[in-house]
């Protein structure tokens, strides 16, 4: 297993464009559009917000079918969400749109959108930009790039990345990319990621797959405990690898699950570290914890911290807000066996252990804290089980980009 | 019944005092103690953190037992959390320093620390506090004042009241105070609050009306999410104002819960609109909710959205927000049966009804929303329960006083 160049378009089949359809301010692209003639099983996770987008609604129904898929169109700049009956009958138009221009069942194409919510698309502009990408549909790795590009709001770089490796004797591939928390007219931190791979795969094993992997990776992640209206991240498989179809739980599917957590933990930690206004990337290990899932509530509660958050990026030693956001977590535990350490690039420092607080550096610490990753780790000494979050700090740029004006 | 000047010397034998012990850098009050002479009822409710500081260990046993209190010793500038054995050692060496003084044993003395946490308390300064403090107990107006001024820690303004009421033909007093949110060397966001009563009241009793009142009042506030090693809300009763003793849940009991309910719901509001960083107080009303705990948890979710809380310090009627904060509750609804509306005391904006925006005035919005309160109504039109919340908007104040180093 190996990580290679690329994105959506590294896995053979998959075709990618993108354009500037109009639908958000001028000079930025805002609509992408992937591709695969093969038709695909599919399979998605979604945000459990009571509040669902329109595509969101849209989606779940697909990949929860047995419709084959075809394609994924995905929009910034309006999030079609909170908009009613007509939001809804706008998603499915965007979605015949596509079909009609490729040929295919309008139930074979996933849309995704984000933006602003509480407003109508502009279906003259979406209309418009689907008709530019069709004829430019590419398997270029420039055309994943393009799309990874397109679908960011306040990103500040695009995420893509993708992973090969073999099943039975045949080169398999999955790409993806992924887009973070923030909007230009901030509104909504939302999370989208396609995924697309030529692994031949039953669509219950690929729905399997990506359960299984998004818990301890896109699920462990936060950038400010808000869950969107639209978070989708979907999987679609064309089988155009040509593997034996992983139709049980063996040694194919195993490496299929790898790969797909490769990917899955890398973009975890790309989305996390570009949170909106983040200047470091901040990871929080749990281990030696008495449950799994225990370790998981302790390590997200410490990434949800706002002061946790705020000690980071002020680079701040500042141990008690980690013990108090794992203390208010809802887990219980003997704080006198804790110990704590902070770590990053430039070293690590004991902070605390025995009940007490351990002596150290206050200069090296702020070393330790000013660099791009760091790393807080609880050692609960009651048990074998671990599990990490990633999040970032909580910045002056957070509140200036959120608090802004719309318009 | 009506609320009169003053706080915890309002109540009749109840004796205030402050100083400046040194516990904090110079030039700032930072010990409180009050004193009744007549031996008190006490209740109190502490934070559920896992982590407690030491002083928190030292009230529950005292308000879980039945001795009778007589003062409560209160210190800002060290927290006394994550201090281990020594912490419990020097907490109890406090209680026992006031009782050696005023003559009255160790365990009617309430304990409670605000401030830097993992560091040992400065016995010497507390123990001069003490002995500073005792010769100036008094009864006095102004000596209440001080104690509510010495409590504080990032408080932009000290928190006091009292309120006055009869039961059974005499004339009682609640009297309080409050130290919210944030601290000068910030390490933890903690809430104390003191009330004195002069009521008669059994120790059951007292301690049932405060866990009633407390549910929709105190614990209904939020300030950044992060719940203090150290948040304490204590009561002590002394019955100095001769009322037949309340041992039943009768009439002098509902007068009694009414006037508590109406000290804290206003502590709570002064210390949500008063919390780090803040320019508004943000109340979160839910009506018509299918039950009242599940109201309570919609208006809840909406005070913690940082997103939200951000939209209130931009002005920006960002109703998205909201309904997106509701919808990740953990409360099943139907989106489109709510009704969303923003109101100040400059009016009032319908801003989403039937599943779908509604159209408004943006200058007329953002002049609502400039308000010191603004208000957010949700009609879930599913039942007849309600509840309300307060928070506060999220600034660039916030990040500034806890992104600052310790020293």
């Amino acid at each position: 297993m190996k990580r290679i160049q690329g994105g959506v378009t590294a896995a053979k089949g998959f075709k990618a464009a993108s354009c500037e359809a109009g639908i958000k301010y001028i000079n930025r692209k805002d609509m992408m559009l992937i591709y695969s003639e093969s038709p695909c099983t599919a399979a998605g996770v979604f945000t459990s917000n009571v509040v669902k987008a329109a595509p969101v609604v849209w989606d779940k129904e697909i990949c929860n079918g047995i419709h084959p898929v075809h394609a994924i169109v995905g929009n910034s700049g309006i999030a079609n969400a909170c908009t009613g009956e007509q939001g809804r009958k706008l998603c499915a138009e965007t979605a015949g749109a596509v079909a009609l221009l490729l040929g295919i069942p309008e139930d074979s194409v996933l849309v995704a959108s984000t933006g602003v919510i509480g407003m109508q698309m502009n279906m003259e502009a979406v209309k418009g930009g689907i008709a530019k990408m069709v004829p430019e549909l590419s398997d270029s790795e420039d055309a994943g790039t393009g799309a990874a590009e397109a679908i960011m709001t306040t990103d500040t770089h695009s995420k893509q990345m993708a992973m090969e490796f073999e099943i039975g004797g045949k080169t398999c591939r999955i790409g993806a990319l992924a887009k973070g928390s923030g909007m230009i007219h901030p509104n909504m931190c939302t999370m989208l990621s396609f995924m697309t791979t030529d692994v031949a795969i039953s669509n219950e094993l690929l729905q399997k797959a990506l359960r299984t992997v998004v818990v301890d990776t896109f699920n462990m992640i936060s950038v400010d405990g808000d869950m969107s209206t639209n978070d989708s991240l979907m999987v679609i498989a064309n089988g155009d690898a040509a593997n034996p179809v992983i139709t049980e739980e063996n040694d194919d599917y195993k490496t299929f699950v790898d790969a797909l957590y490769a990917i899955c933990e890398e973009m975890a930690r790309m989305l996390a570290g570009d949170g909106e206004g983040a200047t470091a990337l901040f990871t929080v290990k749990v281990v030696n914890a008495d449950t799994k899932e225990n370790a998981r509530t302790l390590a997200k509660s410490v990434i949800c911290s706002s002061l946790t958050k705020a000690m980071i990026y002020g680079h701040d030693a500042n141990f008690g807000r980690i013990l108090c956001a794992l203390g208010y977590s809802g887990v219980l535990f003997d704080p006198d066996k804790i110990e704590l350490s902070i770590e990053s690039s430039k070293g690590s420092i004991l902070l605390f252990k025995n009940g007490e607080p351990q002596p150290f550096d206050e200069e090296f610490a702020t070393e330790v804290l000013s660099q791009k990753e760091v790393i807080a780790i609880a050692d609960m000494h009651t048990g074998n089980d671990e599990a990490t979050a990633w999040g970032c700090d909580l910045t002056y740029d957070y509140v200036k980009i959120n608090a802004d004006y719309r318009s």
